[in-house]
């Protein structure tokens, strides 16, 4: 199987002018088949504000009615995902932008209202990716990057996390290709003292996981990314890497995480 | 050759979202390979004054400065664009929709400033489609949605005038394709007297459109359309129709214009 890399940036990086134009000249240096998923950003919030929408919040999370969502569409996926898109090109990579409801790529469903209703969320699973239109957009030698937003199908755009989005697009993509999925972050990876870069974890697998959780050294935030992280693994995912996005063209840098 | 519908519709149904909804149902039932290509509509005005940012107009053109790019950008490229592509998918037609630097699809060059600088619009030409892609996408079984905006190649997006990116698109994929081109109106096509949808001229070709011309049954508006459309014939477009968008689905509605 041929290798694929999947990439996700966040916020911090989209709102940071020169970070995104470092990382996205690095990301067009990576050789082979890819695809980036970029997250949302403050500017969202900040054009919100000039027009009136508010951020309704729960426990930092969004909650996305009816003029959020397009808020998020005309953000993510016009303003943000164009110019990434356009960034790119001027490096030579053939990036191609999109929602997932452009060719059907990702299909997702109404997030349940349980003690609160998070609106227009949707929630992606394995069955919602379209691995037969991306595989043929990849043979094109398109360089696919998402923005965080899905579809039902229907006619329904949904708010989706893009986290989520690129490891379901991982596990998905894993029956045709020989995925790395790679989350970037501001730190060095995941270390043993957060204020320690030099404490960087090169590898976590199934066996030093548990001790790794018993001293301490994985706690808090970086739980559910590491159980996101093996459920991947255990769907086929080669491997997954966190990594300080600065450094996403060094294939060796960050934490590895492995079965 | 295989045949291509390439179909362009303005503000005008953009703004009215259920002859919008009727007219992608219509679209969508249309047989073989087909393009769309949207305007914008007023919804990007509305926007600008809730953001400050006023329209600055130019004898009916809009300047496009960079708070009014990072405007059209996020809401044709984005909120129009994705909810066309949303509504298409529930019609079980599998839209995808693109800006002109999505996959390097449609590349333009700033519109020199002369009399007047009209500010980030680009102008495309034959040379700026990449027939390749395009070409590689239709033959995905996909269907491409564009939106008015395009891109220099260097990481510059800019606003682009949606009836050009139609005409130069059909000009650019006859190489491969027997393409129709069609513009969507308000009226029943071209008309002897504007005010009567009974007076429609059902062909204009070389033979009779000076004559035409002669007795002032097509002025004002309708020239520039009609020497646009003849331009295209003259670049082995094999028909040019100018009809009402909630006659899309007869091909044999409105004005035909050939050569």
């Amino acid at each position: 199987m041929k290798p694929l890399k999947i990439i996700k940036i966040g916020g911090n990086i989209i709102d940071d002018t020169s970070r995104l134009l470092s990382f996205l000249k690095d990301f067009s240096a990576i050789s082979g088949a890819k695809i980036l998923i970029h997250g949302g950003g403050k500017i969202a919030s900040e054009l919100g504000s000039k027009m009136g929408i508010t951020a309704n919040m729960h426990e930092g999370r969004r909650i996305t009615d009816e003029a959020t969502l397009d808020l998020v569409t005309m953000v993510y996926a016009g303003l943000i995902n164009k110019n990434v898109v356009a960034k790119l090109q001027a490096q030579n990579c053939n990036a191609m932008g999109f929602s997932g409801a452009d060719g059907n790529l990702i299909t997702a469903t109404r997030r349940p209202a349980k003690e609160v209703d998070y609106g227009l969320v949707g929630d992606v699973a394995i069955s919602g990716v379209n691995t037969k239109v991306i595989s043929g957009l990849l043979n094109l030698e398109l360089i696919p990057v998402f923005s965080p937003i899905t579809h039902d199908g229907k006619g329904q755009l949904y708010n989706t996390n893009a986290d989520t989005i690129a490891s379901v697009l991982a596990m998905a993509l894993s029956e045709m290709f020989e995925v790395e999925l790679i989350y970037c972050f501001d730190k060095k990876g995941v270390l043993e003292d957060v204020n320690n870069d030099d404490t960087l974890i090169k590898e976590i697998n199934t066996r030093n996981y548990n001790s790794l959780k018993e001293s301490g050294a994985i706690a808090d935030g970086m739980l559910p990314k590491l159980e996101t992280a093996f459920q991947a693994l255990n769907h086929h995912v080669k491997a997954v890497r966190i990594m300080q996005a600065e450094e996403v063209a060094n294939s060796n840098a960050g934490t590895l995480i492995v079965k």
